[in-house]
């Protein structure tokens, strides 16, 4: 059993790109940038793994075919907002298998020429259909949250506040301007109490990493880089009428197999890439993992806890409110950016002592009436 | 590394069901005729492998979840035609790394009720948008094999009659009864020399297969089960226009992928499933591979080299053209197929002396401009 190491990592900057940037040009942008920091040429490249959910059949294809890589084992993986991870997940497990020495992991999306634009709910999800639908449901969550906890909403709105304080300094970020906890309280109502900054935006970006056996590091003549200690994936259950929103089994769950697969446990992590597709979402899934304690979140983001240079840095990256969030890439990117921090490459946004990084991610509905997925994908130095 | 083993397998009949026989019900169906088979229970599923085309994000997760394997690691797999064979070759990398020991695979589509009906070519293929769309490719294919190897019309006509004879018991099968020549010939046109029973139907359906590890079968007090001998996956390479449309690199590359896993030549197989989408790919497939020389495909089919009882029995199932192309479903059938037949349960259909079997897959288009993809699977006694 090989371990897996990453030896390159690459983004295009998330945003919103003009109709003929297509799907398939971020790719390549991003997977010739992690081959370039990785010291790859196309020869060195065995398989490839695309996660996408909007690029259509066989786009990894499309991608590999269009960058020289045509020919090798390419496989598309979907687990909607979690499908980036999922990719990584199972060249993960290819590597671990002894199949490949060094492959190319991609992320994409291309989410802003797309009709509606978003993420859609199922059409049989009855509950969506009559509103139910991700805002509705996080927007539920914040006010149980709040009740439950006694938190404030400048609590959850700070959460947005510290994530674009933090990618002002990240080039790859769709935003990079600080926003002020006022300008978040103030911005229009999309499901009460949150409003537009406490969203993650619709946008356009693709993520690359070049991940290698112990013997394809050799062959790259590498002596060291980032290590995948371990990849989790579980998915939910159906809810109940009577389950609290806020129950974050799914998380509890997901955290329980990345301590199980990698022998390390919450209190080991130095910084964490979250799963912020909301403000309130940031704080429940922090929870629900074990690495802040329950009811607590919301005074730890106000306290600057999960600030750079606080207690547990979460989102240096800017996250998916200040990063962007197209929903394939995300979760490569989120590796992207524990590979700077964990080789100090962070430049401003650097995270001091940054040893082991977690990087979350949910794809599917809160309420798990589909299911949904959550990866784990713990990295260390 | 632990072998795979195929424990237990099921489908749906494939076919045209009515709108409220949704995706997730002829999954969950062919889910649950597959844990039978095999003797499992839910709590014996460790994690869901799930290929489709079309069944829309976390579809996988939907089908778990309504099945009781909620809270089990899911992933979506999609290579277009060859989903549900790219789903198994995952969980057969999974079960070689040593993640788990009871798996469920499924592959599924519903595609009758879809506004397109069949498989659209890319948007942005220019060929396809001008018309050499799928059948305009296997209708050249079928010119340049009849003008380079003598080949006639009634010997590629004589694909479909064999294959409809095979699939009258196989009560899976979307058509079953016997067609004759001259019924294929004298089809309508689709795409000059093929007419309409040249082509794979539009199908609904779904199958699926238990695999484990040594340890799994053990667990479920199995000696003995068919074995995943290996899995091969390749892509397309960009085609230029002077190459030979029946040039099979891509089958070619895949085969020698095979043979290189398992050990085992093109001499050694006993039955093949093929992806015969049209029935001029039956042939040119099966020479790429080099399960049948180079140019004689025609006559082997002509003279019974290729129908049960035969040299080399090729869709004893039907294949696509008579069990039906529900596209995610499809190579997760071959497997079906395979395992029934290599455990002597294949009734009036059964193939003597099958030890060796092979299941051909390939999603995307023939030229080979969106990469495309070509799985080869090998199960043995």
């Amino acid at each position: 059993m090989s371990e897996t190491y990453i030896a390159g990592a690459g983004m295009v900057r998330f945003g919103k790109y003009p109709v003929d940037v297509t799907f398939e040009k971020l790719a390549v942008c991003a997977a010739r940038e992690a081959m370039s920091d990785a010291g790859v040429s196309t020869k060195d490249i065995e398989s490839v793994y695309v996660g996408h959910v909007f690029g259509g059949p066989v786009a990894g294809q499309r991608v590999a075919a269009q960058m020289g890589l045509g020919g090798l084992p390419v496989s598309n993986h979907e687990n909607y907002c979690a499908s980036g991870a999922t990719a990584i997940r199972e060249a993960w497990i290819a590597i671990k298998a002894g199949l490949y020495d060094i492959v190319l992991v991609i992320g994409a999306e291309k989410m802003t020429d797309r009709v509606s634009g978003g993420v859609m709910p199922d059409p049989t999800d009855l509950d969506a259909i009559n509103g139910l639908v991700m805002a509705a449901n996080h927007g539920m969550s914040a006010r149980r949250y709040m009740s439950d906890h006694g938190a404030t909403r400048e609590q959850i709105a700070a959460v947005a506040v510290k994530n674009h304080a933090h990618s002002v300094h990240n080039p790859f970020a769709q935003y990079q301007r600080p926003i002020s906890l006022q300008e978040v309280v103030d911005a229009r109502t999309i499901a009460d109490p949150l409003g537009l900054l406490d969203c993650s935006p619709i946008s356009d970006g693709a993520a690359a990493v070049v991940l290698c056996s112990a013997a394809g590091l050799a062959k790259l003549g590498r002596s060291s880089a980032p290590r995948i200690a371990g990849c989790a994936l579980v998915s939910g259950k159906i809810v109940t009428a009577d389950t609290n929103l806020n129950d974050e089994d799914v998380s509890r769950r997901a955290g329980e197999q990345a301590w199980d697969i990698t022998g390390y446990g919450p209190e080991d992590i130095d910084l964490v890439e979250m799963h912020d597709c909301f403000t309130i979402a940031e704080i429940v899934r922090l929870e629900g993992l074990g690495v802040v304690p329950v009811g607590e979140g919301g005074r730890w983001t106000e306290n600057g806890n999960t600030s750079i240079g606080g207690k547990l840095p979460v989102n240096a990256s800017g996250g998916l409110l200040s990063r962007g969030h197209p929903v394939g890439a995300t979760g490569v990117a989120q590796i992207c950016e524990l590979t700077w921090q964990l080789t100090d490459r962070a430049g401003q946004r650097q995270v001091d002592n940054a040893n082991i990084g977690l990087a979350y991610c949910k794809g599917g509905t809160v309420s798990g009436t589909d299911g949904g997925s959550v990866t784990v994908l713990l990295v260390t130095r």
